[in-house]
């Protein structure tokens, strides 16, 4: 390690660096990021963008005095490693190592946990008004957020709200033009015009909501960022910089294909080159599955339209935007809007896929009951991410999702167990449904070498018997087929073992579950989501009903907030993966 | 009835008749709304106030073939009665009734249903776009959107993508400067400029995010409307007329006390006079006993801050506003950032009580997840309108928190059974939590004479026996002990029936659970929310990894969404009333 950094344990170490020396201190820093990330893998291209940024906010700075706020916040491995964590930095993403995003429980310089976007304005509004109050008066309160994150509606209302206090209040929007993919929509078009210097008036978009409106500055101009931010330490109230940075900056094949290292998986440190892996026979992504069919069903179709909120990439729409960009929308960081959108475009009778991760979709919850369930409008939502997704930790599992839409009345939820159930799921949607559909499936890779087979159609809420078994019925949803029948095969007592893929979480098959329940009195249930409220009280609930006497044993994603690891050790410490199941078996026999 | 509003059946013929006529049937629509809403109870000063703009709409454009969505919709009432509701106008908030709200299923010229506000935008996208795509190229969409809806990110988030379409989409902002409460924000104060003629810039907001933008114009001048509408038909792509209302036009009492004439209640039509109810001798509201409560707490408490997001009147949090109105803040119609600011608020060590409706709270479910429970911050949620709320219907029951809210790791969820139990909730949160609590409670009044006792600390997660018995326990959660205490009453077996007052749905009192599983072999649990993964739900749950065998009944709300009518009314269809209980112990006996 080179010799700046390795002396920062703490801003105040930083602070007493000479001006000169901090252009060095980002190289080293800068450097310092390349190298981890490279083999630990992580978030990239964002943190490489904001280096003197994070310097420059330190340094001015009185933190964690001065409150930081990082929206999103994997941007923020630079803040990270100069507030205390650079020797456990390579630990970053792993379970019991430092989470990929800001926690409080981590760092008192993590003023304010994130993981989701847009967060940041209210959260700090919220403690520029709580010093006011406790009449801390020098106190800074500072919101980093990135344009794509500043277009979703939360931080308008953060803005809106900051805009008629008197809160001291410093808004760092990050303008890189792109979020995971590139931004969109009005406000980003705006900000470009800014960025070339076009003034459209003499008030803009943020003077118009009551912000001092500083920038645009370069912010990879260290001196020139600490000259301006130390200038508006001075001013009282809500204020407003705008920073203009690179995304991926330093790397140069980082910043030619800033989607791709956005989070890259490992790459050789000095090029960039990202590292081959040989995926030569290996199953396609779940989200691949979704793009891809997705795209056969619309060239057939073409009521078929597809909605993602940001995450083209992510959820692979960027096939059908391709292949259909008439049809095929990115709204952005808006998630509330997109499944109202979707809903709009029901009404005239478009089938609309809406892909969204199962753990932003709690971002639309009342439009998913208000505009979409209660109308009946039969939406797709298609929930990549569901279950637990491994380093990106707890702000990112996708497990509440099954819990928060059984409650919703009209609204169906299928799981595939594989490639083929999600493919045939999709093609049945596509023929007509009389209700809304939620199609859960896991991040990354499926179970199957030949995915692509002939779509057939499958029948809403019905079930499958996937072995027979006289003693014990195991009820499994979605991918957890695939861990409880390895379980089935570790035991001793494998033909005791009955195994049925529920598909439908809702509407139940309740014609085989009362079948079930007159064979059986043992039944475990197994899901990737939180116990509370999920399938397995589902199963209870009809068990309750029909007057089932028998052992009913749930295994789930217990009730508390799991954190970050790989997807194998979450489950285990979840009880769902092969040796948990295995175990409650041998329990129940 | 006057003569020309009963000659309209259609818009149609609406637009049969000659522009000076719409003078007088206005005035006529304006009388008949009054008179109605005077002895059927209703939403007032929000339709009072765009009679000119619905008339102009429906005379202008070619409805139901151009697509008029009303955000919210309580200000539909003149639109429902020209679009062939004008004889059953009189069910309007009734049980089999129409609705208060424009309803899909209802009209085709409610074309979306609404209820929860800021959607209109997002939905006549959706409308316009799908249009586009169906290449039916004459056709309009248009979005009336009152000035505290604007200000909620939804809207942002569709008008920020609108403006990068040319979809054929009229936003006309409907500007009275109030919600239910006076509106507040940055973005209502710049709009008050533009009302004022105060122009801050060559481009203003609306057209940095590109609609073309017309106004701002008097909506009450009718022949102005007529013009400028007909004007902007012409114009292609997105575009925003701004139209300056008063709320309660035309009834002077209504136009002066705009916040007391929003919903009335029995008035009387010609002078506006309130009918005067003998409330001597009635319990309190839930909403004062919460908001007198939290006045006496902060007085002795200064770290108490109160939240709500548009509701001070709603929530009565108006009395701390008016007590310690730098303690306590209306954010606007801004669900998400309210949440949010909470918990940056609770950061700083303060106690923040967040007074949202149970529905609404639908709104900010990621950020109770993200930003409150995952980092364990002792936030206060204070849910009024828990349960079924009566004539506001569908849209607005809060039977689904129970469920939403089990889900997620770290949240306690409490339902006081009476008012004493409120205050002593409120009282023991501000002591300090470990956790954050959500506290639900109804709509309307309380069950006591005396609510003001001295505060007394309550052990979270701890239930109370309320009657002893020996065959079956009685379950219940909040103020559904009301309807087992009657209902037990009823039947011949008193002796039998023992009741217990759980009081938290969680955690669950285990403990207490454990003595009833010994001593019962028959349970029945209560509930005012869905039945699916709800209080009942949790007790399964217990049930089934305790290896409890005797029977559980669960009363709650089925699976399907209730409409309008009297609490009484729906709570009967549900089988939560009274004799709903009652013939459930005899069955069960």
């Amino acid at each position: 390690m080179a010799g700046i950094l390795k002396k920062i344990d703490t801003p105040e170490d930083l602070r007493k660096l000479e001006k000169q020396e901090l252009t060095q201190l980002a190289q080293e820093l800068r450097k310092f990021i390349i190298d981890i990330v490279a083999t630990k893998e992580g978030h990239l291209g964002a943190s490489l963008g904001v280096v003197e940024l994070t310097i420059a906010l330190h340094y001015i700075f009185n933190t964690p005095e001065d409150l930081l706020v990082w929206d999103v916040g994997h941007q923020a491995y630079g803040h990270k490693i100069l507030t205390g964590r650079r020797e456990i930095f390579e630990t970053n993403r792993q379970l019991d190592g430092i989470s990929g995003f800001p926690k409080r429980s981590e760092s008192v310089f993590d003023t304010f946990g994130t993981g989701h976007s847009s967060t940041s304005i209210s959260a700090a509004l919220g403690m520029a008004i709580a010093s006011a109050l406790k009449g801390e008066k020098g106190k800074h309160h500072i919101a980093v957020i990135g344009d794509a994150s500043i277009a979703s509606g939360m931080a308008f209302e953060g803005l809106n709200h900051a805009g008629v206090t008197n809160a001291n209040l410093l808004v760092i929007l990050n303008d890189n033009a792109i979020g995971i993919d590139p931004s969109v929509g009005a406000l980003k078009e705006y900000l470009t015009k800014a960025r070339v210097g076009y003034k459209p008036a003499r008030d803009n978009i943020i003077e118009a909501l009551n912000f001092k409106y500083f920038g645009p500055v370069d912010g990879h101009d260290l001196q020139g960022l600490l000259d301006i931010l130390d200038k508006m330490k001075a001013i009282k109230g809500p204020k407003f910089l705008h920073v203009i940075t690179r995304k991926g900056k330093g790397l140069k094949k980082a910043e030619e294909d800033q989607v791709k290292y956005h989070a890259p998986g490992k790459f050789e440190p000095d090029t960039g080159e990202l590292l081959k892996y040989d995926t030569e026979g290996l199953p396609l992504k779940y989200q691949d599955v979704f793009g891809l069919s997705l795209v056969e069903l619309a060239e057939k179709n073409e009521k078929i339209i597809g909605i993602t909120p940001a995450m083209p990439t992510g959820s692979s729409l960027k096939y059908m935007m391709k292949a259909f960009p008439e049809r095929a929308f990115d709204v952005g960081i808006a998630e509330q809007h997109a499944v109202t959108l979707s809903a709009g475009m029901a009404t005239q009778g478009f089938t609309v896929f809406c892909a969204i991760y199962s753990t932003f979709l709690q971002r639309a919850y009342d439009q998913l009951i208000h505009d979409v369930a209660l109308q009946n409008l039969p939406v797709i939502f298609c929930l990549d991410r569901a279950g637990l997704v491994g380093e990106d930790g707890a702000t990112h599992h996708g497990v509440f999702d099954i819990s928060f839409a059984r409650a919703i009345p009209n609204l169906m939820i299928a799981a595939p167990r594989n490639e083929v159930e999600l493919r045939n799921l999709l093609y049945t949607a596509q023929l007509g449904l009389e209700a809304p559909l939620i199609i859960r499936y896991p991040r990354g890779r499926g179970v199957l070498k030949e995915w692509k087979l002939p779509f057939k159609r499958i029948i809403p809420g019905k079930a499958e018997k996937l072995k027979d078994g006289d003693e014990i019925a195991v009820l499994s949803i979605g991918n957890m087929a695939s861990n409880v029948e390895k379980a089935i095969k570790k035991t001793s007592f494998q033909n005791k073992i009955a195994h049925y893929d529920m598909k439908f979480v809702k509407p139940l098959d309740e014609e085989l579950l009362q079948v079930i329940f007159k064979e059986y009195s043992k039944i475990i249930t197994v899901e990737d989501g939180v116990k509370n409220g999920g399938f397995g009280s589902a199963v209870l609930e009809f068990a309750a009903s029909s007057g089932y006497k028998g052992d009913i044993e749930i295994l789930g994603v217990p009730d508390k907030f799991i954190e970050q690891g790989s997807v194998d050790q979450l489950q285990e410490i979840s009880g769902i993966h092969v040796e948990g199941i295995r175990k409650k078996l041998e329990t129940m026999s």
